[in-house]
């Protein structure tokens, strides 16, 4: 079967596909805010009572926070395969809600991109997915290999749930291949692998000099202030070079790997960063490039500060603390646990005396994952872009985190590929989300046109 | 006359003049409040009505802001000098009402100590000095000296409508002496002189990196983080001994003089300031004692810091742009102006590569004062001091700044001291505001005393 054939299958099919992918979005299934939990679950027993009508084996496993979907189609015989593809049907909240041009949860088509809160994270890849699942199997009563789906209900919301129950799953999610669907595609048309996502721990800073605030005028060069501590302290984490100074921090860190570096080959176009973020790529180690520093080296990022008088006026205040919120990107043998230590540790030293400081790691870090280009699985939906987009398929990797994908990658013991139909504009967790009807159709080719190369 | 008549004097006329300071308590005179204006005016329209009747001609001079109440009583004739006195008949504002145990603006006894905003600053100030003039002139028709009465509106809000006028009023405000009668006592039954006050100049400080904020997935290692940048040039303003690193910034500050080292001998003890404020004094400049460095040496502090995610949760976020407020306080030979293009050009100096710097410079900065221990005012004052207490008067120095008084003394070209009764704990500025019927008493004794002494 070509993709000209797929093609056809999804022309026929685009109608019932719409309307599914409508009704999937209309729930308005936001994770992180309680009030929206019965529409969580109401998303779960729908797309459950889909996948049991196109005839898979359905599970919902019950979490500490929203469930897990489970479903499996085993039917390929032990000779095949098995594949075990990963989506989430949880999504963002939708603040702020006046800023969106049409209603959040009733979808709304323009010129061929629907606007909608999940339209694309992680409903519209998960629609493709199970979209290209349900016409192979109605067309040929069968699926060349075998498929299970993994679909989260707390991407959005730290994965908490789905991470406590992995250990207690793993026969049931064992598995060749594991495929992540969500991520995305360098640009419009581009076909595109996903190499790897950078790991990350992060922490809670607080540097305290008193027990109250004190005036700037009685007490300035008395007490030491703890926003001068905290700055002293955050300013010394990397030296001039960018490179991060904390002992210890980058041990086990390798040099990129030719295969790695093919990824890296690919163009930076600094005037097209600054067009689109204002910004040019000055951060970092100055010793790695623009897309190095992005995608393949780790981090350390201060994601907010605070402390004393932050209005529009003025006021002469010392103020009894500060904070600083510190996040680490990680990458292959760096250990989100290790080196959160390692910085708090580090961190908490440098406090000088007088100052009383705590760094204070948060749960929900994450290890770094990588897809290795040589595996069968990575090869074979290189393959499957390639012929969908009629173009070479493209390697990247991606600067953040998805921390569950490696505790599932490991729990599966399967070799691990990441990809999706995504784009950096398609305003994810952000008001007026959307996504291409287009890349829901290459999205439906892409994973038909694998499972078909993986069964041969 | 000694002490005693005039204990004599106060303890005869105590109803009156709790009665008076009552009233001025009343008066709900916040200046930095519009909704207030009314009540500031007729705060200012009492105090004129009040000194007229005692025989003082009396001015209310318009500013752009709240008026300034000018009065005098030249009826010791051209051999006596000339002696303005300074205090303001404005407040601070009131907030968190909910924490006052007493109306602020209904007056409570408890103790022999009144609760009131303005108790102490400036209202309680501004009464034993209208009451020693006012009892000094019913009894003896006459005052020792001449004096006038520089009484202003808005010290609570900048200074900047008396600041505006005071070239104008020169002749006017010409005098041989001048007292700030907005200081205090180093602790409670201590004679206590002032000898100066630090200078100030604040600045507004900001970093700004991109158009939008940023995934610090994506783009952690990309652009240049402004909280980054913000706390590396902010952590360069001081070495690691807290001497100020900015080129020119000590330029004309000198050492100590012999007159000042005197004050400096008091001791300092570091556990009554730990067990008051939960503080160590292991801020500024290390070679110098807690109290030269509170008092003596120029600082610069961090009043306020903002960037990113504060929230009690977590943001991989990396903000467009990161905040900070900045002051400097001076010393004699310092110019506010000149200090302050000092420190904002360094910081913008110090931008990193892609970051975008500004130091702002707000107005209402002021240049240091410093009283002479050898002059002939403060050698007055401090042997009324000395009388009224039985005790040595000691002297000080206060770290804060009043920005107007170095304008004022210029303007009246007047020796200045600087007194008054407040303690570190009278909550002033903060909730239930409080002062002793003590003090009133003692201030009303001290000016009283401090007049005949100079009109000797």
């Amino acid at each position: 079967m070509t993709t000209t054939n797929l093609k056809d299958l999804y022309n026929s099919r685009r109608e019932s596909i719409v309307k599914d992918y409508f009704k999937l979005l209309s729930f308005p299934s936001v994770s992180s805010e309680a009030e929206y939990t019965n529409d969580v679950l109401a998303c779960a027993d729908w797309l459950v009572d889909s996948l049991k009508k196109i005839g898979f084996d359905t599970e919902l496993w019950k979490t500490e926070g929203h469930p897990t979907i489970f479903a499996s189609h085993l039917k390929a015989g032990p000779n095949k395969p098995t594949l075990l593809i990963y989506n989430h049907y949880d999504v963002q909240p939708v603040d702020p809600l006046e800023l969106w041009r049409s209603p959040p949860f009733q979808p709304t088509e323009k010129e061929g991109v629907i606007y909608a809160r999940g339209a694309q994270d992680n409903k519209g890849q998960c629609t493709y997915v199970i979209q290209a699942l349900k016409a192979l199997i109605e067309q040929d009563k069968a699926l060349p290999i075998n498929v299970k789906l993994c679909i989260e209900g707390e991407e959005e919301n730290g994965s908490t749930g789905l991470s406590g129950i992995l250990r207690a799953k793993k026969d049931q999610l064992k598995a060749d291949y594991l495929a992540i669907v969500d991520a995305g595609l360098r640009k419009q048309a581009t076909p595109t692998v996903t190499l790897g996502f950078r790991g990350i721990v992060t922490m809670d800073v607080e540097a305290q000099c008193s027990s109250t605030d004190l005036h700037s005028g009685s007490h300035g060069g008395m007490v030491y202030n703890p926003i001068h501590a905290l700055v002293e302290i955050l300013s010394k984490l990397r030296d001039s070079s960018g490179r991060i100074t904390i002992p210890g921090f980058y041990d086990g860190v390798e040099e990129f790997k030719t295969a790695d570096k093919a990824a890296l080959t690919l163009a930076f176009d600094p005037v097209d960063y600054k067009n689109k973020f204002g910004a040019t790529p000055t951060g970092g180690e100055k010793k790695y490039s623009p897309l190095e520093r992005a995608w393949m080296r780790p981090t350390i990022e201060i994601n907010g500060i605070n402390g004393g008088y932050t209005g529009s006026g003025f006021k002469t205040v010392i103020p009894a603390k500060a904070s600083a919120k510190v996040s680490c990107r990680l990458v292959p043998n760096q250990d989100p646990e290790q080196v959160g230590k390692l910085v708090a540790q580090y961190i908490e030293q440098l406090a000088p005396e007088g100052v009383h400081v705590t760094a204070t790691i948060r749960p929900g870090g994450g290890k770094p994952i990588r897809a290795l280009p040589e595996s069968h699985v990575v090869k074979a939906f290189a393959r499957a872009y390639a012929e969908v987009f009629q173009a070479p398929c493209e390697f990247i990797f991606e600067g953040g985190s998805i921390p569950v994908i490696s505790e599932l990658a490991l729990a599966s013991g399967a070799e691990i590929v990441l990809l999706g139909m995504g784009l950096a504009d398609d305003n994810i967790h952000a008001p007026n989300e959307h996504f291409g009807l287009d890349r829901l159709e290459q999205g439906f080719l892409v994973i038909a046109r694998a499972l078909q190369i993986l069964g041969e």
